[in-house]
């Protein structure tokens, strides 16, 4: 036993060392459909394959700068990759992937996060990109990607998934007020199946008699007839 | 946008890397009472203190070798630092650590892990070792810790707290038979909260009408009675 800790080795900063990225699974909530955010890769390995978007944590020379946080890296590549302003999405970290052969050409291990994008703001992350470059997926329709990236994406289907019945989860994917069939389509985009309207009904009602919900000034002109709106009560 | 991915910069290479660690939150319940695994440092930085126990990642040359998965490094740190054999704790990644100046010396990035070690076999964790150099530690006595690891602690406790209502967490932290005190016990060591003994005897109750738990053959000899004993249905 207690044959080692973090730093028992002095030797150590002889070893060899991995390179440490964060990647981003970026959802939203489209067309009724839950999407991702992809990234086509413009050079080897995998070339013109899509990829999850993200980057290296910048280390620093280990001496004068050590660099930035992990969580900074993953703030810093999400307003990289959507150009949206900080604090607009949710994040949140994932999951650390490290197999040895994970990357063909060194030893990477990734630190995976997830980001919610409201439906509102998702037309802004294309809008000024390159359409070839990136672009949203539906989930349905996912390719083949490089690297271990259709595992990370799974682990976070799940994760959310997971989530969203004890986690305002929901709510990071629907506009800042919403009807109660657009918080419906939300759930039905996360678990891919369709929920009887009665039920959720009564699951909104909830909702709103704990307080997590409340309703917000003004109606939603919908195909039938106007609707009520609500918001989430984030000081439940 | 589309600016970075991780793997664009053909350069990569030539930058400075971090090394990276895995750390281990190790749980049991002894004595009614929630424990961790602390070791005593042997060395410089933070010697004589007491720090959570875990190692480097081997990462191989990156050539010939990449070294071991994140997963495997955290077993491997496990069976040393506990004795036990592979797969008789539960373990699970908790999250990844990455403060630039966490470690005095160099830039580290930690994987941190929970395990959770059934009160039968915490006894034989420390059965082997030097009693000041490893030892379970009440939490209700935590003394501060090596580098951040005091907040790694406390991010294991959230989780583990936040899991128990919905996850099997507590099943893993009770001999494999139990009476309804003992598993009550184990749930009032995790909230650090006394539970209404009526309250708890219902909720156990839908626990066995639902089929997460059944009774086992034989009883338990407590102070008062024989007391009935259950297990964990794992197939539920």
């Amino acid at each position: 036993m207690m044959k080692t800790d973090s730093t028992k080795d002095t030797s150590i900063e002889r070893f060899p060392r991995p390179a440490v990225a964060v990647d981003l699974v970026i959802f939203t909530v489209l067309d009724t459909d839950l999407k991702i955010l992809l990234i086509q890769r413009g050079q080897a390995p995998h070339e013109g394959d899509w990829a999850l978007p993200g980057g290296f944590v910048r280390v620093g020379d280990g001496v004068i700068e050590q660099g930035e946080s992990v969580e900074e890296a993953a703030h810093r590549e999400l307003e990289e990759e959507t150009g949206l302003p900080r604090g607009a999405a949710y994040l949140e970290q994932l999951y650390t992937f490290g197999d040895p052969y994970r990357d063909p050409r060194m030893r990477v291990i990734s630190i995976a996060w997830y980001a919610l994008v409201r439906p509102d703001l998702a037309p802004l992350v294309t809008a000024g990109s390159d359409a070839a470059a990136a672009s949203w997926c539906s989930l349905s329709e996912l390719p083949p990607l490089a690297f271990d990236h259709n595992h990370i994406v799974q682990t976070a289907i799940e994760r959310i998934r997971g989530k969203i019945d004890y986690a305002p989860v929901a709510f990071e994917l629907v506009p800042p007020t919403f009807t109660v069939a657009e918080l419906r389509q939300v759930f039905e985009a996360i678990h891919a199946t369709a929920y009887d309207r009665g039920n959720f009904r009564r699951r909104f009602k909830r909702m709103l008699d704990n307080g997590l919900i409340e309703q917000a000034p003004g109606k939603r002109q919908t195909a039938s007839k106007p609707a009520r709106v609500y918001r989430f009560n984030r000081r439940h």
